[in-house]
């Protein structure tokens, strides 16, 4: 089989943050396989056949990625941000196990991207900056008593927590849920991010404070970074949003 | 004043892991400041000042950085990975917080880069396909009894743990004790990736069982990716590498 899948991240929205990688795997693309937004993100051109489908059919959607790979085509996978975090290449290697076993010995690559944490945070300053964890607030597959365990577990260690996915149409309350519960562990001035479609043209970033966050709005395209005790803000003068980092320094008797 | 910082994530070292953004920035750079390997990565030119200088000295490096951009100078400090994580970017805003009150005015940008979990992640699959952490396991600027209380509460909540800077000539057994931890909360089959200087000439990615990492080499270069209960090997046949991921459900009952 001469066939190929790569699964690129195309990083939060803006095509400056495309690796050359991804550029370049993108370009040698027969094949373009992805959620409909993604796929629209990438400029037609002679060659290059286009499938976009509709969200939360990740499995259905890689299964074809691989069956044209085993056909013989090269394939692009895409997918926001990174395709590791909460994206594509988990689906894909989930369809690799169920399926053909030829699939497992296809040439199946991986190219990284500008995950949204990592571009929110970029935008605000360093809150990233001590130890941090990602936590995908569906429940579409794990159950939320799992969700609100591990949300526990690491706001009670002081890990700066970015929650992808808060909200849908389908998972109205989860955020309320998940902010109620750090706000009973945490202080309610923590600095808490609200960054929306990150370097996009609707791009909004909003600086609260948790007990603000819990009146915020926020939807589909919103990253949720919760501070922890070592995340500060530096004022930078009227009308201007402060900095906001995390001090990687921890005091003894902190945790 | 004029000057302006901007902070680079460099990626974890092929230059085809820079964003298109990152190229840029260091394009429009007059003054290069990092540490020795970081700034090597970046190409001689005319008009670019180096300063590079020796690791362990972020804040001098930081204060330099705003001195310059006080003084109308633009400047690109340069960070592996992503300056965000475990990396230059909170250290600057250290600096900024604790100087010339002046600095929290000046035009300062991080641009993100590829941190070494994506691309450590990229090359072998999708290892943090679930929920992740990201955790130092340096003790140079914490206690030792939080890193254990972090690894700790990750691991039994079930993360994919990423460990950076798990060994130094200064911290010889610090991994050796994160990872007797996990083996007294983790399987001894689970997966452990040994990612060593991703995408540079001399990279080594070991995937392990967590019994075998007990007893297997690290340096400075490396990040080690813990795996969870979900994380999963997919076999490709004699003398290749599995590819790993972890599945984006998580069962009832599993936490």
């Amino acid at each position: 089989m001469s066939g190929r899948v790569t699964v690129i991240g195309l990083g939060p929205g803006d095509s400056r943050l495309l690796t050359e990688a991804a550029s370049e795997a993108l370009a040698r693309a027969e094949d373009l396989i992805g959620y409909i937004p993604y796929v629209a993100r990438v400029p037609e051109r002679e060659g290059l056949r286009r499938h976009a489908s509709d969200n939360r059919v990740e499995v259905d959607r890689a299964r074809h990625a691989l069956e044209l790979a085993a056909s013989g085509r090269r394939v692009a996978v895409v997918s926001g941000g990174d395709p590791g975090v909460f994206a594509m290449a988990a689906a894909l290697f989930e369809a690799v196990e169920r399926g053909d076993p030829a699939w497992a010995r296809l040439d199946i690559v991986i190219e990284p991207g500008i995950t949204a944490m990592l571009a929110a945070a970029a935008r605000v300053g360093a809150p990233l900056g001590g130890d941090f964890c990602a936590l995908s607030l569906s429940d579409n597959l794990k159950p939320w008593e799992v969700v609100t365990a591990r949300l526990e577990a690491v706001l009670r260690a002081d890990f700066v927590v970015a929650l992808y996915n808060p909200i849908s149409s389908a998972r109205p309350w989860q955020l309320g849920a998940a902010l109620e519960l750090a706000a009973g562990i945490r202080p309610q001035e923590t600095p808490v991010i609200f960054a929306r479609a990150v370097t996009r043209p609707d791009e909004s970033i909003r600086v609260l404070t948790l007990a603000q966050a819990r009146e915020a709005p926020a939807d589909m395209a919103t990253l949720v970074i919760l501070g922890a005790s070592g995340t500060r803000l530096i004022p930078r003068g009227e009308g201007v949003s402060p900095f906001v980092y995390t001090s990687r320094s921890v005091a003894r008797g902190a945790a």
